[in-house]
């Protein structure tokens, strides 16, 4: 059945999560690709819609009862009518790596017209190092056909894990609402060949609508946040994910990279609809960005569940003064790693379980 | 003449800096671009050598002799037998913008096969904003049909005024002798479609093969060093005009792009030559890096000079247990900074000479 496909690199390893609302038909296009491997599906919404897969698809679902039964009074850790409930699929894998997708992301065309394997690209970023100590001007050096360039040190051409890969859209680009209503026809069309790692010490905004990452390395600081339904904000599930991920990254030594792969993002969503959700995010982001680029975490964490409890006792002591969302927030962030320890219960060593499947 | 060339911007501001031991012959191929500006030649070597510069070029041409006659005793940090005597030119310009190119260098096509402008190119990096203190994954964000995606802070918006443009290479990479040695065959044939700013905090290797920037903002920092006869090194020149220049440029608030454009580079050096001139600074890099990445300069310092002596006081107090030479290089940064404002007397805050001819 998956004969078409490329040599299906780690299939036994990763998970792809998608958040929906919808029946799954935009997986007929991403059929050579993402068949061998196994789906999360989180369904957001209304728990009694039935939401229609492709056949041949290998998958588990989650509605919201699910969620509610499985993780208890700890569910409400994990937002309502919001894709950031994707991150609930985060915790109920158990495979090494995730692939996240929005179901309105449709495969890409390379300048030379062949279709992308957008997961294809990720699982390379994610297998190669990371050079977040000194920038090399060639981009991604472990890419074929290049390397660092003359001046690079060669103490730091080992490189580092790389925890995230961060993929990029052609069409729809990933504006707020404000550009949205101000460019409404702009696309992008600019296909940039690189990959490269975001240096040390700078923070991104980190989208979740082509995501990849080391579930191992980074799992339990990709959390989507308090977003949607009874909640002041929408549309900073990803970013509040990135920056919490882009600092203890940066403090456990582990890579970020961003650009290829591109998918096709098919649809620009309601720029109104967006600026309601955003609004809060577009001024809180000016006390917010200022706060993660200069928090640092003690030595003492050294693993992704102690820095996160620490960002989280950062974030009431000094964000609280924002809003009171922020209370909420970083209680929430507590539970998250709670819930996060129970579905895995060896804890902050993960055991790397390449045959396991989950459910 | 210059009716082919596409409109020169800045034809009175900028001027073009080449260092050579060669007839210029390879100017022709730049003729359409480079010819309605001015060119400061910096010949090096043997000054009684005839350098040929092709029929219908405005240029100043200065060897060794006019060096010393210019300079006086202070010629002294200007280095002999190395490309790095071209920082003579950006201290003689009285222009506000300088692009270097090396005479191996030609015009590169894009992937449609058209001609790149890299003079042109430069320029808009120069002419727009640069944004090092948040990175935009959509890249350069102040390019036609891009901007900054969802998330970027709008406080940082109109970015601050780009010091540098740093340009990259086809066909024969930048590599250095221990990689050519390695890959002798290894050729740049990736376009790369993008230009970014390199973040603050973050070094990165500047090649002064495909260089532009904005002089009165920076010049002073662009000192090559001393490299070449009677010096322990070479092909650290831009490398070290690179450290300074990134860690000024970070404390005063300017900005450094890299990517576009791409010039053609046609010939690798000799890799055991270069070998020669490279292996101390291989392993002596390993210790100046991490002085540059925790060098930081006091408020007081507002101005380029002042931001450069004292670094070069940093220099002397930290790199002269690694070897003597620093001592020495830490001296030529001060008589580097004497000479340039002997020749620039408007000295820490230089008036811009729109229609200034050097000489």
């Amino acid at each position: 059945m998956a004969g078409i496909a490329p040599t299906p690199v780690l299939k036994d390893e990763l998970d792809i999560v998608i958040p929906t609302i919808r029946n799954l038909d935009f997986l007929e296009m991403w059929r050579p690709f993402f068949q061998p491997y196994h789906l999360i599906i989180v369904q957001d919404g209304d728990p009694s819609k039935i939401i229609k897969v492709p056949e041949g698809f290998d998958y588990e679902l989650y509605n919201r009862n699910d969620i509610n039964r499985i993780l208890g009074p700890k569910a409400s850790c994990i937002s309502f009518k919001d894709s950031a409930c994707r991150c609930f699929g985060y915790m109920v894998s158990k495979k090494k790596y995730i692939y996240t997708i929005d179901d309105d992301c449709f495969v890409a065309k390379d300048p030379s017209g062949k279709d992308i394997n957008a997961l294809e690209q990720h699982i390379k970023n994610l297998l190669s190092p990371a050079t977040p100590y000194f920038f090399n001007t060639l981009y991604d050096p472990y890419r074929d056909g290049t390397d660092f360039v003359r001046g690079y040190p060669f103490s730091l051409r080992e490189g580092v894990s790389t925890a995230v890969s961060h993929g990029l859209w052609l069409n729809i680009p990933d504006y707020d609402a404000p550009t949205q209503l101000v460019k409404p026809r702009e696309r992008n069309t600019r296909y940039v060949d690189a990959v490269m790692t975001i240096p040390k010490g700078t923070l991104f905004p980190m989208c979740g609508m082509n995501l990849a990452f080391n579930r191992e390395l980074i799992g339990p600081a990709m959390y989507f946040g308090l977003m949607g339904d009874g909640q002041p904000i929408g549309r900073y599930d990803d970013m509040w994910a990135g920056w919490c991920t882009k600092v203890i990254c940066d403090h456990l030594g582990l890579g970020i990279k961003t650009g290829l792969p591109y998918i096709w993002h098919s649809k620009a969503s309601n720029p109104f609809v967006n600026l309601k959700k955003e609004y809060k995010g577009i001024y809180w982001q000016e006390e917010i960005i200022p706060f993660f680029q200069s928090a640092s975490l003690p030595k003492e964490c050294t693993t992704v569940q102690q820095c996160y409890i620490e960002l989280s006792k950062q974030v009431k002591a000094k964000l609280a003064n924002v809003d009171p969302y922020f209370t909420k927030l970083a209680d929430a962030m507590v539970t998250w790693i709670e819930a996060w320890d129970e579905l895995n219960p060896s804890g902050e060593a993960p055991v790397e379980k390449s045959n396991g499947k989950a459910k």
